[in-house]
């Protein structure tokens, strides 16, 4: 094995092997990839990590990843301010934004509260939230985190801040999902289901 | 979407998304893990790409990539002139150098002939081969290129050049794979084992 291998490509492939669901194997396969491209789409590629990396930083608002002090959903004067949707990472608000529905704005906490993990309160974008609520004229809360144990406890959690400051608190519904098979739904989901059946 | 989009990680996924077997989906989610490295940690990574590109090339003898001029498997003591396994990437060295087993050289083609591709013998290292084979004392060439069409052409071509030269030329053995099951086995590769089968 150390007899073949190019030094930086095995530095190269134990990069890419740090992401997220890339295991050794496809890591390889990537830094050959690498290996056929043009210097110049390499440099671009380096780049591109270095600039997101040093130009994306939190909106000073609803912390959800931006380029800008104030990101364009916070900034815009279509969003409905009386309205915010709690989600755990940016990727739920892109996963909202792609629905085309929601009109109000965000509050990414950047993480869920897990004491196993040592993540509490204070590491999550909790203060933020509350002091958003303390000047803008917020009336509803939509408590979007995942439908896990972490993610309940933590809309459990900013429920019960919010609640006794008059706020309104909601819940995603969680049910069947669209276009899924009632036999391969699980017995909470179709628990759930049931229980927020609605009339026709 | 655009509203909530950072514009340079809106980049980087792209980026991510060139590579092979990297959808748009998955792209997105590295992305986001990008934003989550510390900055000399995205350093890191981005260098390790120029780094491979700017420090990698093709070993001169056996065109393997390499970070020197000849190659490590080249250059050694240890390993068999007499003996080139010729194969089509990099990646392949690799799988072989893993089984510990084979003592002798190799031969990166880069790429198989394809017509319909528009790439024939003069788009691969065979030239190189051939001039290997002119100096070196080479006495048996194993053609190790997949069992495709492609594969197979590419290895008959190269055959045919060679055994006029008085070289022993071979191919790799197929049959069932190791711990694999007769069921799943496909036609091709049953009659393979059957038509290579050996004496017990």
């Amino acid at each position: 094995m150390a007899e073949s291998s190019a030094l930086p490509l095995v530095i190269l492939a134990e990069q890419f092997a740090k992401l997220p669901g890339i295991g050794m194997k496809t890591a390889q396969r990537l830094a050959y990839h690498v290996m056929s491209m043009s210097r110049e789409d390499a440099k671009q590629f380096a780049d591109a990590i270095i600039s997101a990396k040093d130009n994306v930083g939190c909106c000073k608002v609803c912390q959800n990843l931006t380029e800008f002090e104030v990101c364009p959903i916070c900034s815009s004067e279509r969003r409905d301010r009386t309205q915010i949707c709690v989600v755990e990472s940016p990727k739920d608000v892109t996963a909202f934004e792609r629905t085309n529905e929601y009109e109000g704005t965000y509050h990414v906490l950047h993480g869920l509260l897990s004491p196993v993990d040592g993540i509490n309160a204070d590491d999550l974008k909790i203060k933020e939230l509350l002091r958003r609520i303390g000047t803008d004229e917020v009336r509803e809360v939509i408590m979007a985190t995942n439908p896990t144990v972490e993610g309940e406890a933590t809309a459990m959690y900013i429920a019960r801040l919010l609640k006794p400051m008059g706020i309104k608190v909601t819940r995603l519904a969680f049910g069947i999902p669209v276009g899924g098979h009632l036999e391969y739904a699980d017995e909470v989901t179709l628990f759930k289901a049931l229980e927020n059946r609605s009339e026709m």
